[in-house]
């Protein structure tokens, strides 16, 4: 290790690659933003910006969805760190990357965010993206769907409260795969982290189906025996 | 985004825990390097150094690997970025952390390094640690253990050829508990990624057992599939 200020620094900034899910068009949908100033004017982009000195990259990645897009309080995790020598016209730029999982209950937040043109899009047919996003996105795709089949991270995906059959299709819809149902539910409620409601759907034409809540305390105790959940 | 050069930059580094297997001993090790500057002066640390303008983080993790210990050819991945504020006594300083396996051909080429004073330690009992080298290690010894329950990389810390018995005790020695042997092998049989070979251990006092190599091909071909392996 030698010294500090012999080396020259790269510009360090913190992206976000936001995905929410909408069940009734049975997409799975990334939040992307209309760059406004070059390189990439005009172009869509991952949200993001740059780490300031007193800020953890996770910190920077959460005020700047906070500030582009409006959205707080959501999931976040460090995907992978972009640094490939040309990745950005400007120079040396770095990017620790992060993906973030919105519940539909802050699909509106974000919509209502005037800050920029926050647009939702399909995750898999995405428009032409500024930078290597392109590749950002195609690396929270495989992380998103590998982790789906380990820990239970698509709950962070659906409203508090979901049916089986809701928690089936997001599966199905991220995984891009139809799953058997019998499997399915014997597979989920084998987790043991599902907690079943008092409740059942409301507003439906058919039998109204019962509904369930994530339980987060008994996962936290699960992982820590080391949970596995194969779909 | 905002124009790049009003930012301050941060300095970046690549750090790297390197994991070894011990098999006699049953032990996991990591190999670390004693400081021969400030901060942390003769203190143990993870293998690293600064990243430099026209080289990627992984690039930069490589060099430091075959500058500060020896090691070529090595199975490197990714780990997490680690940017807290505070974290070094010297100013604002990211450390993209890889983590890497080196199978036991390639522990007497460390060894043999004198380009630093590099020692192989237990991994759940280093000494103490420069900077949150602590803390890397610990983000790199929970990666181990969950990637080895469903992926198969753990290979890379065992010779090219390998009994059963061999391939078990890594999976005991890493995740710290005792595995049912007649369990054990058809799980790991099942996963179709050993190739069965005609020799037999040398050397041993007893019935010789069969060895093995892994079979990357066969990985691969499965990985895309999606393969999943919970021990």
């Amino acid at each position: 290790m030698r010294q500090t200020y012999e080396y020259e620094r790269p510009a360090l900034t913190a992206d976000c690659v936001i995905f929410g899910l909408d069940l009734s068009a049975e997409k799975l949908n990334i939040l992307l933003i209309e760059r406004d100033r070059e390189p990439f004017a005009g172009v869509w982009a991952i949200p993001g910006g740059f780490v300031q000195p007193d800020e953890s990259p996770a910190a920077a990645a959460l005020r700047e969805l906070r500030e582009e897009t409006g959205i707080v309080n959501v999931f976040l995790e460090q995907l992978y760190t972009f640094g490939e020598p040309g990745r950005d016209p400007r120079g040396w730029v770095v990017s620790v990357a992060f993906y973030a999982l919105v519940s539909p209950d802050k699909h509106a937040l974000a919509a209502a965010s005037d800050a920029r043109r926050a647009v939702w899009f399909p995750a898999t047919a995405p428009p032409p993206l500024a930078f290597d996003h392109q590749e950002i996105l195609r690396v929270a795709l495989l992380r998103l769907r590998g982790k789906l089949t380990y820990a239970p991270i698509g709950f962070e995906l659906l409203p508090q409260k979901f049916t089986i059959k809701q928690l089936q299709k997001l599966y199905e819809i991220v995984l891009d795969r139809k799953l058997d149902n019998r499997n399915f539910r014997k597979k989920i409620f084998g987790m043991g982290v599902l907690r079943e409601l008092a409740e059942t759907q409301q507003g439906v034409p058919h039998r109204a189906a019962r509904l369930y809540k994530f339980d987060a305390r008994q996962y936290r105790q699960l992982t820590k025996r080391g949970l596995s959940f194969e779909v």
